[in-house]
């Protein structure tokens, strides 16, 4: 089963691919989508929606999961994400994938099993668990993050089945 | 000069096309895009972005208006209405058309000359404007009073040029 995890924003998209094979993650690729500074808000939201696109085609993911926020600091701030997340959604619906949405709380239980989790710890965790060496981008960590996410919840659910 | 007005919502975008020929606004359509009920998120932004992209195809317009509001009732409704704008927009930027955006404030002045107008007076104005004689949607009329606003922008700026 692969996955393709996504963690939205205008500046930098953090994606990143994980498979499971057997109880292995295996880490297929990983990082960040940035929209040239240039130009306007629809201009950047193309660039976002058609790297989307680009990763599915270039990895073949069977899901996505994209982490909800649910909450943002202000109406504004929500505004533009929620803009984000339609580029980017609109180009998993164009490819047929089914999404998955996680809270950024079941995020980071799932890869600190501790809600509270600080962004530092998580990139760790995340480059422990993925046998990452090298530092990783917190954009590009948070989707790696989100990806893992998903991966638990279904291995979850097949064991209860 | 041809205009596509949008008034993008989840349940019902609203959109009007009007050609300026001289002082005289030419309606050439308009109506509301609603996507199937059933169905996920995703693929209901799937389903507005092409539309937008297929009216842009069918009535061929020169330039895009669309509405910002600037304001939402909570930060739900927020990320929501920006999901929506997002899948829009990703489709106006696809086909490479210049998008303005206008304040709901600045659309409402624009056909009654009175910002705080209420909604079925912009209808009524909207459609004397236009000479529309049926029953116009209210997001349709919107979308119309949004292409309305852009097209005497645009004119105003001509007459100062």
């Amino acid at each position: 089963m692969r996955v393709l995890g996504l963690d939205p924003s205008l500046r930098s998209t953090g994606f990143g691919i994980i498979e499971l094979e057997g109880n292995r993650y295996i880490v297929r690729g990983y990082g960040t989508i940035r929209p040239k500074a240039k130009g306007e808000l629809p201009g950047k939201l193309l660039q976002i929606n058609a790297a989307v696109d680009d990763l599915i085609e270039e990895y073949a993911p069977e899901e996505v999961a994209v982490e909800n926020p649910f909450y943002a600091q202000n109406i504004r701030t929500a505004l533009t994400l929620g803009q984000v997340r339609g580029a980017v959604l609109v180009a998993v619906a164009g490819r047929g994938l089914p999404l998955f949405e996680y809270s950024p709380l079941e995020i980071k239980k799932a890869v600190t099993s501790y809600g509270q989790a600080e962004k530092n710890q998580v990139n760790d965790m995340v480059r422990t668990l993925l046998r990452i060496e090298e530092a990783v981008e917190e954009d590009a960590a948070d989707a790696l993050a989100c990806a893992i996410c998903h991966l638990n919840t279904r291995s979850y659910q097949k064991r209860l089945e």
